[in-house]
């Protein structure tokens, strides 16, 4: 079995390699500082008994279920610590595959390449419904994509890579269709605090047996690398994912867990807005550059990334590489999400060197 | 579909849930000290750079996937750093199945029981060879049982629950039964760090396209909870379990894997020696103490653990239970290891108070 392997290493290795300077916006890996408490956290666990050292409860640390749970407004044994966002996207699928209503995963197009991979591995046939060209969904598409068939349908708000943030009704409408076809919402907010436009409504608005809301520190707290995330189950649903996520991984990484845990006690809201913030201010920085260089974009209503046109020249492969070359900055090729956005370069806007970037790209087409 | 959940949880919640004092011998926790430089490693790790607490390379760490290799003798591509030998097996045993050269797992009886459960997860079938009284698998039981429908054979040494460790001759003609028949050797080798015997040999002494090995440093560091493992696999197999592991995971904690390797490079092999030397004392104080009660065992070889036969006193889950609240000792009961063992039960001596609980058992039972 072949898995299709993200184009991001590739364009990542090429702009590594290359001869000038690249301003790299291929990866969401956030610039910023983690929480301070964070820090601490990883300090103080070094220093405790060893018998802190060893296994974690498998679906993780209690205080750390408990305080999502509270956040989140869900019972504590919904919630399963996950290897970050990846690893509840996983055992979201599978636990949709494995109900055995069906063998189709519908997915966006344009589509955050994981999710395709995930169905591949996990025996499942992928089918996309189109979103409209500002990246919003529209849940008549979905409505009439969803049959018999479809095990699950994954969507991702605030987006990567069209940054559409979809209003509450569209979240409603979602959970309301995987209802009425018995398959299962998967809603994978790992940007939601990103969400530039004050309209992000999570899927946990809907209170459903048929939905399972993921999600990850990794963004909001900066540490991609760390993997905590978790995953919030339906009541019916928790128990094999408990499961298969004890029989793939035992048990998450206690160290990352331990410091989460003390950054989430004490890291007021300011940490988020400020970096919330720091975004808005790159988008329109990255997007005024855009206007310069006469190129077609969407304005992102959150989160990392926007997608971009340059009149004649597409989203290739090819021209992503000529791009590190010949300007210094490095995007995503647009056909690494999908068919319809071929056109299109995505910008991780995760680089303190927007600006450079910006003016690179303006200078470069304009 | 429902998955085998390991007794463990349960025995180790009823322990805890006891009116008096018991001394805990189920889990393999490791209740001696990690390594000073991991302490070290992890507050260096705490101070860094922020950009070091994002995504690390999916297959680990290049520094600990390079000295991971030069200590096994083998190209740092064979190497996939996991999240502990949890998910060194599951891959393992998905690429395994995957080449589609058959749905059947071997397994040995006594089994540790994360095995079985993971054949059913990824949808194989399991067959059992049986070991004999002192642990030992005669290669020529495997060959008689392995067939064209054999997708992996999956054996532990040193040996959990038994103790054994397998001579080179078993792991060479094991590794010449994979190939014959065209499965995959699959060698756990998690214990590998507490060898009593000296006579421990790797199913890498034998290289081969049809060999997987998988170990950790959760029992060899004490550091259970971290979750850093590995897999070394043969060229032509690494690729896709590369791909799986990324779908997962996407990467493991990198905090971990970074002060793993701090660990490696600065703990010298006293550390090891010293672990190992009190395993040792500590399996010769509780088996006098089997010899006062009158019990059977069998002098473990290696590993963890000491099975044990009082008379008249099977391994149910039921005496166990009676054992914790009348004896004041907890183990495991022989039947979560399969049939050939319900008439054992399985004590963890990865405790300072093996002495307190050889006292009570020979008292309770002598």
């Amino acid at each position: 079995m072949e898995y299709e392997t993200p184009l991001f290493f590739h364009v990542m290795q090429y702009a590594a390699r290359a001869d000038r300077d690249v301003v790299g916006m291929v990866s969401g890996n956030p610039d910023w500082e983690p929480p301070e408490a964070l820090r601490d956290g990883l300090h103080e666990y070094a220093d405790l008994d060893s018998a802190q050292f060893q296994y974690p409860p498998s679906e993780g640390l209690r205080g750390l279920r408990e305080e999502i749970a509270a956040r989140r407004g869900v019972d504590t044994n919904q919630v399963v610590v996950t290897n970050g966002a990846g690893e509840a996207n996983y055992l979201a699928m599978a636990r949709a595959l494995e109900r055995d209503r069906g063998d189709e995963v519908l997915l966006t197009d344009p589509v955050y390449p994981y999710y395709p991979g995930k169905t591949s591995m996990l025996g499942g046939t992928q089918s996309f419904v189109a979103a409209d060209d500002d990246g919003q969904l529209d849940p008549d598409d979905v409505r009439e994509a969803a049959s018999e068939d479809t095990a699950a349908i994954v969507v991702n708000s605030p987006n990567n890579p069209t940054g559409a943030v979809y209003p509450e009704e569209t979240m409603r409408e979602l959970v309301a269709i995987a209802e009425a076809s018995d398959a299962i919402l998967i809603s994978d907010e790992v940007y939601d605090h990103f969400d530039l436009s004050g309209q992000f409504a999570s899927a946990l608005t809907a209170d459903s047996e048929n939905r399972i809301v993921t999600n990850a520190f990794s963004k909001s707290m900066a540490i991609t690398g760390f993997r905590v995330g978790y995953a919030v189950f339906p009541p019916g649903l928790v128990d094999d994912a408990r499961s298969r996520h004890m029989l793939v991984n035992v048990a998450g990484s206690r160290p990352a867990q331990y410091a989460v845990l003390q950054a989430l006690d004490e890291t007021g809201p300011e940490y988020y807005h400020r970096n919330r913030d720091l975004l808005a201010d790159r988008v329109a920085t990255f997007t005024d550059a855009l206007d310069d260089a006469g190129a077609a974009y969407t304005t992102p209503q959150g989160g990392f990334y926007v997608l971009a046109r340059f009149d004649g020249y597409p989203g290739t492969l090819e021209n992503v590489e000529q791009l590190i070359d010949e300007a210094g900055v490095a995007g995503m090729p647009g056909e690494a999400f999908g068919d319809s956005r071929r056109e299109w370069i995505r910008f991780a806007l995760v680089t303190p060197r927007v600006e450079t970037a910006a003016d690179r790209l303006a200078s470069y087409f304009g």
